[in-house]
């Protein structure tokens, strides 16, 4: 209401009563306001009312909801169902200009606002400067700061896709450049990303140091000097995955990138919620180049799947990302991260991240002692912040795949059982050892993670089902073993 | 409830009642069954609560949602905010699996079902195929149908973004291709779609026929024979587009396409819902080559902007386009579309498309009357089933931009005043008559159209504003051009 | 947003655009003010964007959502699950204060706020006076006005209950009354009203006029002299009902209750949708005396059951009705009724009564048809313009129960099937021919009415099915007799 | 979805995927399964998921949802809006049936469910008997359970109009008596529940033991004999109140009610939450006479305001109050605690109440505190569990009213100061000593509370706030008061 209602109210009620709650309705007013001039991740989290005040006046401001227009020429942003119209708060025009996914809409005044405050808050989330008061220790101790970052923006793709995006728009830079090098990691998006970006992949093979599997920056250097530096788009690194791979090397690579001067292009897509990732690139920066990293929404922020803020150190260079994208898009994933931001409030996310760190350490501390019990050990992979492998020494690739699958059927999603020796085909390049991101790792394992969102009772009850069907798969392929060597002995 | 809960209630009520109650429940579950066993587009729309009932059934199947499950290791899905959950209806694993936008997610049967059931549905869209009861009479004289359509699918991006990874997949077809040929069409986004994808784009300028802009066939030929066939990635051709450009010459694009063997793909944005471009697309497969052509799901079916239809006369091509994606997508143009279909029903959209129609006449006849009113008319564009244009003669660059301006503080949003001999460079191409879809059309002019979802009271509103606002410009223009004759006279 | 907040938003989107939204936003608010300064019903309906940003605003003014609230001594409206919250638009504190449940609650300015404006619309309703522009067509056809009625409120009661809180009322007046006469109509809550208020009840058999059973207005003023008008409480008539019977000769009653000065109570339940119903009690009122009139919100007003409108002629009377409420009370049927009164707009709402006067005319002609077909006749009732009945002449007592079992089953509900001689005993009181309101009543038949709501299909399926089980019923009921007068003969 | 459809699931997605989601269903509806088995307050709480599914299936039930229901005669349960239809969940039936509202009603089987079950769930949560595993030690401590209840049940109505509602049942069986015997207490509503009823209240005062205010036995023994015992309608008891009164000698005035065979009543408004109150009326049942004790749903259960539960230990004495209902009633509150009971389980409640009595102990000490530090003193009244009251000595009336005006405006809801010497009226009785539940009390005091669903920041708040008022409002106290002395010097 504004102050003309509130004061017809005085007609119908004490205006003492009416003061109060005008009074009141600032409070709300206020945090906005606050958003509004300091376009900051509000530390304190907002209560679902505030965000939903927000929302309503945002969409009151978007043109498919004057009361009075005349969309006559209008193709899009009217609703046929109520139950959509609601779910997406009335928002319906998307973001960006036809032009421009991080541009402003004239017919959309609410939605563009929705779409640079998230932005805003996402580019403070990642950069995470000196706050003040209160949050001071967690920063510290739990800062998830890249702080000399320059733009970010959300964009309502696959973390895989918008690294496609970042490629074509690298491709308008270096229209001659034709190879992407890329230090192997098993996941079948990561490599997608170059084979649809119409780029040739070559890949560089993990080094085994120890139980990790490392960035092999000899055999990088030397893939520089027989392509030509010219010739190469990027080089494309990964902080987060699945142990025993560990991040690359991001500082070395960083060195060589600037050197040679290659664009350096970082797959970050889980790493918000680890200090250790974040720290990775913002060194990398530092010391070396790193143009642009790209994570994704739902793995670190807790939003449905569909969603990457690609950041960077260079404005212009997001710009030209920004503007490489053909058309209006869904503002869904713009509006989740809206809404989960304001929501959660930075400290509400520190904490999150704060229990994921000492859930990872309670999970790694569980699957030692199981995997001691049934004579498999965990792999060393210290440089891993979040996932864990432990060894499945004694099965055979279909006793490993059985295990993945009694794990399935008893609800514990999200392991993945690595056999040996798995061939894989994915876009005519075979991949040996497939998932293991290496030719021929030397065990069979399985792996977990400590993501963020992960709540102590699960790991529990992982470790109690794990514990059962390991020692059902184990006594099966014992058995099995001692029959086949019986058989042998003939 | 299942059969077990329905008992149960009988101890508490009586079994009459709650047999009845159960039989009523029955009814929702038909419809249900219908959809799974048919997997077409309903003919009767479904109430919310059907659709809401549905909806619940699939969240309850997806891992995020199982009361026990233990997601050690699950990075996503997980949801911090309840606003956001609701929202999503609990569905939040997004759709397709890292390696295809289209394949199912083992950890989320719910919304690989929605994913699956949505592209049936909007397949059916497509096809319209022989609908026996009721709704022949709509299907004759409104028939949207491409009935030879082979498969399609939503993808959650922008018409321009989906018609890059469409152009990005032909890539792996033709890799030597750099070319793409494109009858000129002057928005922005569809001439960034090719750049994004880094192809050459070569534009065929528009002939001028009467009042109308068409295809240039000697053109396309010529610059065929002059590139080579085999160095051409497609023809892009366009359907519904702006007066007084109308839609290319499919058919004939078509056998162009056909006897030099190169790929054709259709920018079909929003003529889903006009038969006159639906017909154009059947009739240039049946004659010719048409690979793929894309529509946008916010044009066409009253949604949220952001997500668009791949759909093709070939399952293997669109099954190479579906995995290109690298990566999991956003569900909620997906969700949108589902929602939107069921409450629809083939036969609610019909009538839409029947009011459209009968609203693009009275549209026309309208401007008809309010053009001779003020000395203008309305351009012969018979071929445009959607989009009119009126001429703005004796209104100078800046008067007709301050018509636009003038409509827009209105409220009338979505129409476009193009004035004579703007210059606009759009990645590094500069167009001259930048808007009019040629290098010198000769008015100035307005466009407005009846697009699916259109009003009556706003078509009234539409002319009632603009006939003001035209006096107004035209006399102060007048007196203007006066002043200026005058000045001239000295 | 307030204005420093839309100012702020023009240090990120254009100025021209902001200016435009909060433009837009004050035709929400415009929509508020008139609310505010008029307090009447608003011709035209609000969307349901405007309803929920008007609900979210008062939300705001309640003290439970104050967001620096310091409920030290609260012992209420705290709220524990998110979808209570929110299905109640976090409104909790109920109505009214704990002496009077149409007072002002200090720490819920916006509870009091929906609910005054609530009631003023309310009273709106029933008065429904002088509209100018526009609905002037419809109102002379169509006008459910009292004109002359003072006052209005809504209750959180079953009609029934409010009947029994307004006679409490009249207690405190006549402290030494204790006779209510009330002309019988067959209905266990009517009847209770009195009881649970502690009264005697005098019931007043009716008379059987043609078809029609009509108050018996001799045998009312002979009760008066027979027990002493100082000891009637009041006279208790009713005006919908159930066919055969037709509305009391409200003006008849109301001179006589002038005449003895004796109160007069009307049970108006779903009187509202019939200017019949409305002319009745305007008319009394003006000839005679009639003091309180109650009707129900679901019956009336398309809403959930649950609450009343108690409604008078003089405002004290009515205060000290609303005193009566020892207690704050739920909210709910208020809220309900704030948002489909506003939903509908009195425009909505007259058309739902025209057609509903329109389906009336329609349901009769079809059972007449019906009726004919299968030897039955359509009672004449002339006098009561919702209820229509229809003989059953040849079936007994459980063949007519077995004809309402079988429509019911068949999802006919809402009929009724009265057979001849029921006895029934309601708190002691033992009724012949319940059901009938007479003792004997010389046809067995079933009920049907064209209620407001009431669509077109219903009508059709109702009468199909209708004729489908009285084939049946007939068939079977002729087939017995035959064996029964075989039998006789014997 | 049904197994049927579950099948044809198979077609589109792997059986595997179709079986495990059918399985997860199974778990929620494993847990509908229990409720509708045990019919008790399940211990852990219910997911929001859980709830609306079973919300959903139950609306499915009731015949206004029924896809081809024919509602020809039906004049309830339609809904104009949809806002309303969703804010209900649909069920729109109300609870009861014309006669009683405990009663089933056929055309609202899932409604009738719902009630049924809310009502089991309330016994339970007031008996709270034997749970078996895990909840036992807390159980122990904070047992709020009166385990000879036998029937209680849920009524839309505040608590003053439940006792109104039950006095007036009492009145069906004690036609003759007129008195109520009513040991003082100073709130509105409940002197109102008896004036309403129609019965003359006999106030009997409280008398004061130290600082507490205690039920005076012997003076109403005295009332009996002077009114005789079968002309008294009950005595009518309070348990939670505000300090210093504390709650009613009930095991005593029990005993004489069995001695003199009168009814006894009990309000035990917000006695729920502590294990006190309810002990009390445990004991009472046990060594006398106790036939109800009404209790509100807002005030214990947090929960918008307008529902009371009617509980007692005779289930026939609960028939009659349920039959006394005239008509359908409101099923909002049944529908609020349904959900939030099944939300927070028992031990989400139990959890609650030992927070609470947590914080009273903190409260409790910090007021000492606060208070020593102005002068004051909290006043000893151990017997009230809730409320605590601190004096203000040396404010006079318009001072102290002043000092609860400075509290409002500072968002401090919930505290009440009571100064001396108030005369006010209610229904015609002239209270002396208003609002001190006597005449004359020795101080002027305030009173702050720990009602269930306090915050421990808002004792903080609270503290800090008071703190300055008092040094504000005492200091301005003595200030005038020297002033005054002062002036009497001259």
């Amino acid at each position: 209401m504004n102050q003309e209602n509130y004061k017809l109210c005085e007609k119908l009620i004490s205006s003492t009563y009416v003061q109060q709650g005008s009074q009141a309705k600032r409070m709300h007013e206020n945090k906005v306001r606050q958003l509004l001039e300091q376009r900051k991740w509000p530390e304190q989290g907002w209560d679902d009312q505030t965000i939903e005040i927000l929302l309503s006046d945002l969409a009151a401001m978007d043109s498919n909801n004057f009361i009075d227009n005349c969309g006559v020429g209008e193709r899009e942003a009217r609703l046929a169902s109520q139950l959509v119209a609601r779910r997406h708060y009335r928002l319906a025009h998307g973001i960006g200009r036809s032009g421009d996914i991080a541009a402003i809409q004239p017919k959309a005044a609410g939605s563009s606002l929705m779409m640079k405050l998230t932005n805003s808050m996402v580019l403070d989330v990642i950069r995470q400067s000196g706050k003040s008061e209160g949050g001071c220790r967690y920063l510290f101790a739990f800062s998830i700061s890249v702080h000399s970052a320059q733009a970010a923006f959300v964009v309502p793709m696959a973390t895989g896709m918008a690294l496609t995006l970042t490629l074509l728009a690298f491709r308008q830079k270096r229209p001659q450049a034709k190879y992407v090098l890329w230090p192997r990691i098993d996941q079948k998006s990561c490599f997608k990303a170059m084979q649809t970006a119409g780029f040739i992949s070559v890949v560089i093979e993990n080094k085994l140091e120890g139980d990790e599997l490392r960035t092999d920056l000899a055999a990088t250097e030397q893939k520089i000097d027989e392509l030509g530096a010219d010739n190469i788009v990027c080089i494309y690194t990964t902080t987060s995955c699945f142990a025993p791979r560990v991040p690359d090397r991001l500082e070395e690579v960083a060195k060589i990138c600037a050197t040679h001067n290659i664009p350096h292009l970082v797959n970050n897509a889980y790493g918000v919620q680890s200090t250790k990732c974040m720290h990775l690139i913002e060194q990398a920066a530092r010391v070396g180049r790193l143009d642009i990293f790209v994570q994704s929404t739902d793995k670190n922020f807790l939003v449905p799947i569909g969603g990457a803020v690609i950041a960077g150190f260079e404005g212009k260079l997001l710009e030209e990302i920004s503007k490489s994208y053909p058309g209006r898009a869904s503002a869904a994933p713009t509006m989740d991260m809206f809404i989960t931001l304001l929501s959660l409030g930075s400290s509400g996310y520190l904490k999150l991240c704060r229990e994921r760190k000492e859930l990872y350490s309670y999970l790694k501390a569980e699957m030692v002692k199981c995997a001691s019990h049934h004579g498999q050990r965990v792999l060393e992979t210290p440089h891993n912040p979040i996932s864990i492998a432990m060894t499945l020494d004694g099965l055979d690739r279909d006793e490993a795949t059985q295990l993945g699958s009694m794990l399935f059927t008893r609800f514990v999603s999200g392991t993945r059982v690595i056999a040996k020796g798995v061939i894989q085909t994915v876009n005519n390049h075979e991949f040996t050892g497939f998932g293991s991101h290496c030719d021929h790792y030397p065990h069979t394992y399985l792996t977990a993670a400590a993501a963020v969102g992960l709540r102590k009772e699960e790991v529990d009850q992982f470790i109690q089902r794990l514990d059962k069907v390991l020692a059902k798969c184990l006594k099966r392929a014992s058995s099995h073993s001692g029959a086949a060597s019986n058989g042998k002995m003939d």
